[in-house]
């Protein structure tokens, strides 16, 4: 049965996959010191258009925001996040286990408007009991968010200004970074973003790679010792060739874009194939994830014939489910699922 | 200059102090396990009318919560609680410091509503992906909230209800709980109270002790070696007398209800005065705490004369205050108010 | 039945009793920020000294040391304590609880010596695997120790220096502070404390109050919002005052040290007692804990007929015991004490 | 240069990566609900000989002591381990980060004893004190240790009789398990483990995999909504595959205990090679792990033709080092060693 569950379905790409079984034999330090993790650290500091910055490989995606946001907030912070942040949903609370509060705004289709956060911090930083209050040390946004949405260059200068204004860090979760860069909507670039935050990840589970994220300090603000945090938190892969070896092949011959740009032209086409059956969009979204309105009964039949993923109930009736592209989706992929609808 | 900013400036009921002097040089057990502690307990249990269930002294408010929630609560569980509940707004971070998260409902005047309650429920435990998120386990309320209201009885019988049916714990902070039960307008007594939750505290420090809270676990279901744990949090007072000489004299003579009628009484005086005078009230509050909005010219004007408390922004040009009594308040402290106004 | 359980089985010593009574009915601001805490906080550095520290008020020992060494400490480093340390054995696992490793070293006689800590660093800091180890940033010693042992000036000197040297603060509980500064064998006054540590604090609980410590950063070296991790930590008293109050009268007319040397005064008569009667002492201590070895049935014997604590075991035949005086120790008790010997 | 300085310097075993090559392109569930998860979980369990057992994947061997740790612990339980324990020494306080103690126990040879660990439970059990304690709730021993030794089926079963009697659990951590087992100095096997103790894992990334570690909880023990506490602990992979094709490929056709066996006979090379050669070994190893004394000068040198772990001081001119081999050890790298010696 066709899947667009997600857009971890499959194992790596071909070239990535390729990667790890050409230097398999190789006899390499451990623990993210050897050859390959230099290399590839210095190809997303080139694509990054960096050279101080500093970049670390994870695991996955919540290991990560629990790693990044732990290791820069200081005990008595918390983080901002719009209430559909993935941190404030959908990580089982692996940021307030380490003792840090997700402090939750009002989204707006998965995005944190400026308005909002600018009257939440000003109310804040003027309220006489806010040394009994969590101080707010950093704002996670994700980009695209959990419902696909990119900020636009001037959305992120203006949250990155703000930030800026009353003390925070922005904090960008690319999880899925590769389909906000690839798509037509988007009008910043990998160089733009060390501009914009103060940290963000590059995601390779979700773009191709079997596992891993790459870490991006912007401006020399690594957290002291962030070698022996990571390990702390479990997070040190002993093996850090398998990240470094990924990373590498991801951003060679530019296939981290190339990934990012099969997976939104299968999205188009699979947004095209709903638009013209009529199907009604929960929201316009640019990037690799679609979100369907369905009727009840409609997703039922429809998941006899295809996997996709339940998202929310939409009314007593309806319910908003996803169908997300990646590396692996298609054309045949699209066929099929033509001929389910 | 009068002062009504809280319930907690001035130092200990003339009996409770008394208390403290007359047993201040016998000899006793540290650590909570002293004769005063002992009888303290068994009075306040016969004022709940319960035979099995635990009691516990505390030193603070906040702690209690923290300590209450933390050793109650499962590592991978939260704790539900209406948007300005104390733990949410107030505390500082200190349940989320111990690595819970607090699962924020939309609260109506500091309360948590049964339907909101039962929507979230009954949704989060129908979603496929719960696993990934927080489980709530349990529901944190305050009686009377932080807005000076109440819940009824039927009220109370519904959360409790609700948190059965789906497996979760009710816990009432009862910090101001003095001023909810001498209340003409609460339709329960302290014998209610373990039948309508698993746990909660009746607060002294805010009624008349110099410090301390006393935790009643409602049904045999006192957290594992609470002592150890009490102590693992930094909790466990040396001269535990302190807390139980206090509640031995609270627990005397219906001194804690008699505080609580003292200052309910001087809070309907206070509430007469504003309303004759015209004063708007944020809303009807019949605890010890009354909100009042004033003009923020007015706001400035007043605070040359008496002392009161900020609370809220109400709109550009108006602030929501707060005015309570306590044990100490006098007439001619209400007298004083009324010459200001 | 006479007791010499410990120093913290009286209430408050009656100066600071009168302290409270005499100013239980003023209105004062809460949470530290009353008049009291402002003029004992005053007193405090003007005994120590300095101008520049700062001070706060807690409830109780084990508070104090999780509060002080969370919030000094990095995540990523870890306390050194002797073995014997309050914070290794007997305060269940406070420190780890905020996620910080004790780092246990050799101790004698309840100290920790200079070479056993130089060694251990030196190691520590030339292991090229110590960033997989947790990191040193604090020692932790008591003065006096558990085993009511005294540091030399010139010990604390080395270990201060040691600390500097590698970058590590030096943290001096001094729960029984009162009693080392009271003791003929003591070789520092209080106005050299703040020159050979980074912080400290004064005992209260077991030197007079009801309860409370006092926390003194000797140099400007507060961790930041250091009122919101207290709150954070649920330690911040309401009612604030009633630490203040009990300082101010603590450091006013040398009360602190009259207590101490009154303790100390009755011990030396304790001591001689033993000595007299041909008991055998597990050390020598100068101070008010005086530490006994038993025949198992003469402290059986003995416990009928005057109250003691069990400290540990010395063989199979033998345990040691601790007799510990206090403010409220009475030559009468010294007497009821001899005829039960 | 050869390398001996790890089991992890090379990548996955020619057969695990070829599982991972040929599944790559299939459509697969995530977060270890895919079809290879089952499989190697049912190939493990019938390995283990047990039917109720449960088995999840991990990827790595610090990140699984923290959640196995810590979601088997209550939160006021410390873990027991042996002085030079991983967990106590080289994880960087991963398991103090989740707020247990690790109480330190003298071990001999990375081994803790029966008679140690009866020795400090029976005191602890009787301590009355025990309460303001660190409750001891699970011993934590590795097989083999981080010497390379091996305990015998005898004094397991005695650490898991004490472990029984006093209401511990026993966690053996396998992350070299491969070596222990394939050893002719070890007299179990793999279907003895279940019955000797609480929950092991079988180690992966040591053993031929690009990552991965298999928990085994004996019998019915799972810690609840365990993929849960995983996602909590950022310890859940998004591509769950990753682990269940290696762990599928580890476990078809015997191939883990060949990995074993193979390092042995290299390590029994590599051991007659330094014995030949006269070189004194710090302990007698019967694992992959070898630990010779060299002279400061020597170790210089040699590290100039091959590479080897530093592992400790062993006096001023002498330092210990570590020679491990592993499945991609081969008999050349052993002729090449033999040249440098």
């Amino acid at each position: 049965m066709v899947s667009f569950v997600s857009d971890y379905i499959t194992g790596a790409h071909p070239e990535v996959l390729k990667a790890l079984i050409s230097t398999n034999s190789e006899t390499l330090s451990g623990y993210g010191t050897d050859y390959y993790c230099d290399k590839a650290k210095e190809k997303i500091k080139a694509a990054c258009g960096i050279d101080s910055g500093d970049v670390y490989f994870t695991v996955g995606g919540t290991q990560t925001n629990q790693l990044v946001i732990s290791t820069m907030l200081a005990s008595y912070e918390g983080v901002v996040s719009p209430s559909s942040g993935h941190i404030n949903v959908h990580e089982a609370g692996a940021v307030e286990y380490t003792g840090r509060k997700v402090i939750e705004l009002t989204g707006e289709k998965g995005k944190l408007k400026s308005d909002v956060l600018e009257s939440y911090l000003s109310s804040f930083f003027s309220d006489d009991n806010r040394e009994h209050m969590v101080r707010p040390g950093m704002v996670y946004i994700s980009f695209p968010t959990e419902y696909g949405t990119l900020y636009t260059k001037k959305e992120l200068e203006s949250l990155n200004m703000i930030c800026k204004n009353y003390g925070l860090k922005l904090f960008i979760d690319g999880a899925r970074l590769a389909y906000a860069l690839a798509s037509p909507a988007c009008d910043i670039s990998l160089k733009d973003l060390p501009m914009l935050c103060d940290v963000f990840y590059i995601g390779g589970t979700k773009a191709g790679a079997l596992c891993g994220e790459a870490i991006v300090f912007t401006h020399g603000n690594t957290p002291p010792h962030f070698i022996s945090q990571t390990k702390q938190h479990g997070a040190l892969l002993a093996k850090g060739r398998v990240l470094g070896v990924q990373f590498d092949a991801l951003f060679s011959d530019g296939l981290y874009l190339k990934i990012g740009e099969h997976a939104i032209g299968m999205a188009e086409k699979l947004k095209k194939l709903f638009s013209e059956k009529g199907y009604a969009f929960f929201l316009d979204s640019p990037t690799n994830q679609q979100f369907i309105i369905l009727e009840n009964k409609k997703m039922k039949d429809l998941s006899n014939y295809c996997a996709f993923d339940f998202w929310e109930k939409y009314d007593d009736e309806h319910t908003v489910v996803r169908f997300a592209t990646g590396w692996s989706t298609s054309d045949e992929d699209i066929e099929e699922l033509k001929r389910c609808l």
